[in-house]
């Protein structure tokens, strides 16, 4: 049973945060460091994840696989950039059936290496190609300071691996995920992100170019939350993946790989919350309705509950995430409150006079109070209605929070105006850029905002670099980042 | 591309097994010892697994969560049985980010102890009860001997773990779900398991009492396909999940767990699969039809595959999994084969003639050869057909499985008549037992044959036990296992 009591996000959105994953049951602290426990409720929005994602991988061409979670140290080594990214934050099997091991055992942080090993074995010529494989699992990443869903030592995500036998086919294919990545954010998720292109500094270890769908947060930081590499033929070296091409010549494999995490569970959470708790999309929410029957006396009960239950069946035969609240030791109130916490986007109430009516009151989730709540619904239409409530809400929330990221998306002609914009409100800032990888670490150091990505919704022709004053057609957003 | 050349089933049967696990691209071996790869085809296959046993659990008022994969040493070490019993398979991470871990963690090589934690945090009172949750996830328990999808050292699975605020709803709980293993079992995989309960030799570490399915499989040996365990208040009391009751009392939870694996796959394999390969049930096949079309003369191409592309959609649209094999390289015989090998339940064939009348070939896997086909089935009902055919078939193989092993159960008078039984034909042995724990020790040292359970269907009434020459009610069923 959730309590009350969340820290209003305007007094301080991190514990904000917190109380709202533990409060809603979405997450909760394990006694192992860094590690998280999702919790049913939490689970069913990262299952609704899957399911949006994984219909859009298989429509794209990909199928499942599993590779395993043990990958041996001197595959890791073998591409040097990813060891080098990766090796602070490894896990490390040494002991396994009571003896040490001869050699040991790396908890995949991704899986890349092991990967590419099985490829070179199932590759001999471009009639093998492409390789269109995803994998559901979780890897592990030591990190030492941790935050439910957005950073934790151990989490959940897909990771595709794919390998071609050009590079045009491979730069398309990560190109193209990251289209899938986009559009599930936005029309899922209701995340308007950002689909740009990492810097050097800031790519993945072992990639040649990485890209990237950064959302805004309800404080204006950014979360990177989904990425997808184009590895050249880097890993196709590393690990030998040959084949013959339609020349007769061998040559190595162009691979890319991306992935989507739990991470994503986070972003929800922070771009659309408030004060009062989640505010859950519709597409995703593990209940889109929730029905709250209301009585007073003890005689109206039974009709009450008896509409009640026959909506829930109604809507639930119609394919509707439905809930019927019929507990009898919490008030009304309290359900308010509670469903209101865990943001579940419709709320539905029926009192004695709505059975008279043989009709229902719709409240909105984004929409608190009179403002959003819908009197005298028929109940003989109320799928239709649902429904297209349900779609109003998802559309808007699409909305507000593109609106949010306009309005707090900046431009400045100075690094001072810059780092009084961080000082100040933050948010995105979109500036043209021309400098040099140590100017970003300077940047990075001195305001700790970082580039997010080149944005490919861009402007045509030059326009002035904020820092170098040098022209330049390339242009950066800058934010500070979880 | 598969590769033909199998080890007839006759011949060699473990040979057979791996052959066809590897030539069907069901599973790999892996660089890292006792770990497999499940390739897409033996992916997809357990996709289907797990959606047919999930929509059961969901049925059945479960949710799923998700929890650590590391479990701290100490954790494990509370629940003594538990301990003793997976001490010797643990994988243990001892180096974290770089530096020694303070207490070591184990690789969870199953959930209670880590779950009994959380649980112990969430509940407090009679209201809190039941927990209800599943968890879809890898474990590791070290495995000198492994076979692929049979035991390895890491493999998938789900576990359930559920608290009770009684002992009889626990117990309940614990019959439940093995009911629902034995009907996906037996309506799902067309595997006519055995329903019973574990011996206290072969019972779960830290059970008081351990239910099984045991299915046939096609050499005549027993495979353990699914247990469901009743754990009394031993992980209630060991990790102190204490509840106020309904009178107001502190009482411990009593506590259920359950699991079915990638096993399940290698059961499925080596139930129904045959010298030509895997026969794989229709429910759970990845291609439920493979649509092969034929033609000799370029003038006959374009025709043959208009109406095999047709027929492909039309099936597709209706919700069959099909595949349309329209590969040029290769020839029909080897199409033939190669979908054979893969064990997809039904072939259709078009040909230049069959374009002619507006018709198909229907060709079934569980029979082969003219007696398997029917022709001149019409395009314009192929849907109902092609799910009639399946139905068909699906029954077909559940019929040909409870055949099997009902010609290979047999009961004997003697020790010495059951130690001719297994060096003779095998197969399950259907007793009265009256024995003890070291009689049970001695049949397994002398004869490689274990109580696979203790069956619930069974006669009323006394019997003989063959060993011990005592009457008893209770009856057993031995086999040698995998």
């Amino acid at each position: 049973m959730a309590e009350k009591g969340v820290t209003p996000r305007s007094e301080d959105y991190s514990r904000w945060y917190t109380d709202v994953v533990q409060k809603a049951e979405m997450a909760d602290y394990s006694p192992v460091k860094g590690c998280m426990v999702i919790r049913p409720y939490g689970y069913t929005l990262w299952e609704n994840i899957q399911a949006a994602l994984d219909r859009r991988f298989k429509e794209t061409g990909h199928v499942n696989a599993y590779f395993p979670l043990f990958i041996p140290m001197s595959f890791l080594q073998r591409e040097a950039e990813q060891f080098e990214g990766f090796a602070p934050e490894l896990a490390v099997v040494t002991h396994g059936g009571g003896k040490e091991l001869e050699e040991p055992l790396v908890v995949r942080p991704t899986s890349e290496t092991i990967i590419g090993h099985m490829y070179s074995q199932w590759v001999r010529s471009y009639r093998d190609l492409p390789i269109l494989i995803n994998q559901w699992a979780n890897v592990v990443r030591w990190e030492l300071r941790t935050r439910l869903f957005l950073r934790t030592t151990e989490f959940l995500w897909q990771e595709g691996h794919t390998a071609h036998a050009t590079q045009q086919e491979a730069e398309e294919e990560t190109r193209r995920m990251l289209g899938v990545y986009a559009d599930f954010a936005i029309n899922e998720a209701a995340i308007p992100v950002v689909q740009g292109q990492k810097s050097d500094r800031e790519k993945f270890a072992g990639a040649v170019a990485s890209y990237t769908i950064e959302a805004m947060m309800g404080n204006g930081w950014a979360l990177q939350s989904g990425t997808s590499h184009f590895l050249g033929q880097n890993f196709g070296r590393a690990f030998d993946i040959k084949f013959l091409n339609q020349k007769n010549e061998m040559d190595y494999a162009w691979t890319t790989s991306w992935g989507l995490s739990t991470r994503m569970v986070g972003a929800i959470i922070m771009a659309h919350g408030d004060d009062q708790g989640l505010i859950l999309p519709p597409r995703l929410a593990p209940h889109q309705v929730v029905i709250v029957p209301i009585w007073r006396k003890d005689a109206e009960r039974a009709a009450v509950l008896a509409l009640a239950g026959q909506v829930a069946a109604t809507l639930k035969a119609a394919g509707v995430r439905v809930k019927l609240d019929d507990r009898d030791e919490v008030s009304t109130g309290f359900k308010f409150n509670d469903w209101e916490l865990r943001g579940v986007p419709l709320r539905i109430e029926i009192g004695p006079r709505d059975v008279e009516q043989n009709a229902v009151v719709f409240a909105r989730r984004d929409i608190l109070g009179k403002e959003g709540k819908t009197f005298g619904v028929p109940v003989a239409g109320i799928v239709q209605a649902a429904q297209d409530m349900l779609t109003t809400i998802q559309a808007a929330m699409l909305r507000r929070a593109t609106e949010f990221r306009e309005a707090n998306t900046r431009t400045v002609q100075s690094y001072d105006e810059f780092k009084q914009t961080f000082e100040g409100p933050g948010g995105f800032i979109r500036v043209h850029w021309a400098g040099s990888n140590e100017d970003e670490d300077r940047i990075k150091e001195e305001t700790k905002a970082t580039i997010r990505c080149f944005p490919f919704d861009k402007p045509e022709g030059e326009g002035v670099c904020f820092f170098t004053g040098k022209r330049t057609e390339r242009v950066a957003i800058f934010a500070r980042a979880y």
